[in-house]
């Protein structure tokens, strides 16, 4: 947007344009319907913004954002401490816990290796895991059914297995509520081979 | 998102899901984003969002957004005087400025009436349109093709066209480089009617 039609609307517009997936068009509705809001709603907005990021700390254990040293799961006593669930991001960890029934720990790697993008084993966090795995009996390696996710679980997998640990891999299959015809020929062969006995 | 699972995500994302056409996922995603940046860069996008909204003053002729009194378009000693286009909100002032041709002044409503949703005449900038009409010759109602849009021509037309200025609405047709069999039924019907000798 050129300058002289509005200096605020630009200026606005150019920070939501910083969001991942925030096109130009969606930057200026954001940045109008921001500029309509009053002032003091706005400040507080970007003020909360602000505080959340300078409260954010990473878990010292699971690496998952906490304002505290120690987040909350890893701080709960009533959590088994002999199963770490392995995931790419926080917001894995709070679709487990909406999932309900895991009662163990879990892992944040905070992404997954993709040597084409320049993500190495260094750039996760891996060495934290296996800081921690002293009283583990089983590590699940919960990361997506994607290239990357497989390769992420299959590389963990093989540094963690020598040490005597079971490492296990979320099961492939048909989404609940599906319908057959619309599954890819690789999810189907995979529901195939991994049926179980009813 | 309960509060144990991370209570700085929680907070990041509880702000973006209030902007609107943003869901609770985008807005985990984009917290997310937020917390993963140098605490520098989220002070910067926070900052400037509020600087914008602390700079953004409605123009005291065509009130759109700008950090002076009178904005650079009505400053502007090249554009015609005696046309107004009226739009319904900044975006659709840039969005002619980009397509270009128009040399004339705007006028920002900022909204449409919309009686079931409460917006009357007093709601939008209708009363500061009267206002500016002294040298106006003709006043080119641009408010979408949509019924709300369409409402809000009418009236305003009805209002100023006894004052003796010229009232005009944009034209309904295909739009350019679409195809005939993708039109909805009125848009045809319209472009039929208003078809030009070529």
């Amino acid at each position: 947007m050129s300058e002289f039609v509005s200096l605020p609307l630009a200026l606005a517009a150019e920070q939501f344009a910083k969001l991942p997936g925030v096109g130009i068009k969606t930057a200026q509705r954001l940045a109008y319907f921001m500029l309509n809001l009053p002032e003091a709603e706005v400040r507080d907005f970007a003020e909360n913004i602000i505080k959340a990021r300078q409260s954010a700390k990473l878990c010292k254990y699971c690496q998952n954002f906490t304002e505290r040293d120690i987040c909350g799961l890893c701080a709960d006593e009533n959590r088994r401490r002999d199963q770490i669930c392995v995931v790419e991001s926080p917001k894995d960890v709070s679709a487990f816990e909406r999932a309900g029934g895991y009662e163990g720990l879990y892992h944040v790697l905070h992404g997954l290796l993709s040597p084409m993008d320049g993500v190495t084993a260094e750039d996760i966090k891996i060495k934290e895991l296996l800081a921690r795995l002293g009283d583990v009996k089983e590590v699940i390696m919960a990361t997506n059914p994607t290239v990357e996710g497989e390769a992420t679980a299959m590389y963990i997998g093989r540094l963690i297995k020598p040490m005597g640990i079971k490492v296990t891999r979320l099961a492939y299959g048909l989404p609940a509520g599906s319908a057959l015809e619309f599954a890819d020929d690789v999810t189907l062969v995979k529901a195939f081979e991994n049926r179980n006995e009813i």
